[in-house]
């Protein structure tokens, strides 16, 4: 049970918490950006850490910076590894966005910004939690040992030899990851499946210039045609994705998971609705939306650019065409195994005349966990104490490398409580998080870290 | 045969005639943009006209203004209608251009500039030409009509009105256009085929908003990927155009044509190396390139654009997905046909979850003219005065739409007489002009002019 003093702290800080997010989200910390928004976003995480009093530090990666803080409360207290990421997504496109993505705005009982969800709005719940103990003087339930990356939105690039190299800085015997969401408005969610990532750059490249497709239209293989034709071969009539091998190791739905979903209170009217489209469509025949999302792999074109965009017309062939790719990975898929069919599909598949680049830009392993254990459910008291309902254990289509990570290098099995809702548009214009979620989000973690210590 | 007094006068003019070109090409007039630089081309053109004792006028359109031009020589002198373009192609993308397109530089003997070649250059020719008579005291051989327009770039979209209503100012015996290439080096060429076109741009437009690719992948048609399989079906396995009806007007080669056109000096490998591919592809089985350019219409995507293209990736499924398509059509097809065509293809192939917007931006039909008149055979006697070689009669893949227009309303075969070169890289970056063919070229439209008198 949460100390009514936390309670009492975490409701009348409300407004000063909310001045410290703002704060945070000011800072434009795209990852794969190359400017100093990163180290600054590390640098006031380090500040406020060290207000909080954890012994704190830096650390340089060859990427953005992670900060780390410890803070050791007795020796029989669990000790409690929480990981976040303060890099977001990209804002563009910028026209999109009813307010400036980097100077946060309330409206109508939401916080919007760029990465006020994903994830410096669920990155400070955890550290409004522990505030609340260092300043009303009870005792801090857990050994804290806090991790915040600042590669998360590009894939965690240098974030697996991060953590093999700093097993004594992120030993544990629990994690906690807040990076996901309610499973609807009142309904709250653990997730214990997340799919694995490969994202990929194709370029063809055609003739050394743009040529006027008048004068040679019908002569050369136009690069853009080609890539047209390539993206549309990843798929079969039956959509799905014809890469070598891309099914060989993915675990097929047991007709158990695939009964209980169905009785999930899923509706895909609704996800029309959430996402602005007429009608659900697009995926893999014989599988339902929900299906398609948490148990099978994918793959997207997540953008393309060639020849000319601007207004009007220009009539050229174009010099090169260009696509990213993603691929979401399912258990027991190898990222290693799906670029070596992706690689081999696009030599199979270069017609005459081109020229292909590929290049990997990111890679995550699939993620399934264990349900019943403790520590999962501390995390299922605590959301119902701070919000006042149930959870249920579900997937989510979306990867979060460093769970992987925390499972298979740390050895912990990480519990991932989010406090998003499911239409916070994450990585998309006008990103939101609830401010009701927000503040309950740091009562949850405060319980959580409670139950954790009073069940040991 | 070109008076000696006309010839000496280009020949001892050069360096102002140079001059006057590079004032010309420092103008950016795009005719795609929204600035007042075609305005400022077309103040220029008609100063310089007026300088020639030509009457000017400019005269507005709903897009970029016309040039006009009339001097009455004699009473029994022909008419000749000039016709040129004073409009360049868009510059970009600026990164690939040696020198600025907007600033000329003479390297090795060529004039680099956007529109050095494409029209500026050849449209210069005529004006000097017309100088040389002027300034030297012979009489002019004809009565003239110029008409400069400034949206041939963007497919002249108020060109066949402003024909169509100016029938007095148009009115002539022969119309000459300089809009085209010699056949190679040394080898000059008269074109009496090109072909038509038809540009549309297709937007497909999925979620509200660029959504996650691993909370939605699956789940939701993909624009991105429903564009390129759109594209990818615009042709089938023997590089046939799918769309519905695309052939039905096409006139086949003869077997003649195709035997007199495997005698010609054309060299695949030379086209390779021209544009700067391994090999030549893409095309429909059965033809040579050289009769899929001048003889077979074609489908060519000239840009698209969809979701994340800069640095790194960005796992989303995009909002919308557009590409910009031109069709090359040849003689008997129709453009509104093609479109009606392209526009059925569009809403039978348009998958659940998307919508389709099309927009048509540019239409010209095809060309085909006689190669036996006396001003064709007035024309090749020019090329051989002034540039001491033969001339091949060809057809071109490219489109000219006021070809047809003056063919059609005026009512006058149009001779098809340029002066550029092949690897002039036209709407590419680097465009030139080789200095040779400038100064030559003038003494060729001073002689054909002279040689349509003499033959009268």
């Amino acid at each position: 049970m949460l100390p009514a003093s936390i309670q009492k702290y975490l409701e009348s800080h409300r407004e000063e918490h909310l001045g410290k997010l703002f704060e945070l989200l000011r800072i434009p910390s795209v990852a794969n950006r190359d400017d100093d928004a990163c180290a600054r976003a590390a640098g006031w995480l380090a500040g406020y850490l060290e207000q909080l009093g954890l012994e704190t530090e830096i650390v340089p990666t060859a990427g953005k910076p992670n900060v780390l803080g410890y803070l050791h409360s007795s020796d029989v207290a669990p000790t409690l590894l929480i990981y976040s990421h303060y890099d977001v997504q990209p804002p563009e496109p910028l026209e999109l966005w009813e307010s400036d993505p980097f100077e946060p705005t309330v409206r109508d009982g939401w916080i919007y910004a760029r990465g006020a969800d994903d994830d410096k709005g669920q990155l400070l719940t955890h550290l409004m939690a522990i505030e609340a103990y260092q300043r009303t003087g009870e005792t801090l339930p857990v050994n804290l040992k806090v991790f915040i990356e600042g590669q998360e939105e590009i894939g965690s690039p240098n974030l697996e030899e991060f953590i093999a190299t700093h097993p004594e800085q992120l030993s544990a015997d629990t994690a906690l990851i807040s990076d996901s969401a309610f499973f609807a408005d009142g309904i709250g969610s653990i997730t214990y499946g997340l799919r694995g990532l490969v994202c990929v750059e194709l370029t063809l490249l055609g003739p050394s210039r743009d040529v006027h497709s008048g004068v040679y239209g019908g002569a050369i293989t136009n690069p853009a045609n080609a890539l047209a034709k390539m993206i549309a071969e990843m798929h079969d009539s039956s959509g799905a994705v014809t890469i070598p091998g891309f099914y060989d190791d993915v675990v097929p739905l047991s007709d158990s998971e695939r009964a209980q979903w169905s009785a999930l209170p899923s509706d895909e009217s609704a996800i029309s609705a959430e996402v602005g489209v007429e009608t659900l469509g697009g995926g893999e025949e014989g599988y339902s939306a929900l299906e398609r999302t948490w148990a099978r792999p994918t793959l997207d074109c997540n953008g393309i650019v060639a020849g000319y965009t601007d207004v009007g017309s220009k009539t050229i062939i174009p010099a090169q065409a260009s696509a990213k790719i993603s691929m979401r990975l399912v258990g027991n898929q190898d990222p290693e195994k799906v670029v070596a069919g992706f690689k081999k599909f696009v030599a199979d598949k270069t017609p005459a005349g081109i020229k292909a680049n590929l290049t990997v830009n990111a890679q995550a392993r699939p993620v399934l966990l264990a349900v019943d254990s403790p520590a999962m459910n501390a995390a299922t008291d605590a959301i119902r104490e701070a919000f006042e309902c149930e959870t249920l254990f579900v997937r989510c289509g979306a990867s979060v490398p460093v769970t992987e990570l925390i499972q298979r290098i740390v050895g912990v099995d990480p519990v991932m409580m989010g406090f998003g809702l499911p239409d916070d548009r994450l990585h998309g214009p006008n990103e939101r998080f609830r401010l009701d979620q927000f503040f309950r989000g740091a009562a949850a973690v405060a319980a959580f870290m409670q139950n954790l210590a009073d069940r040991r």
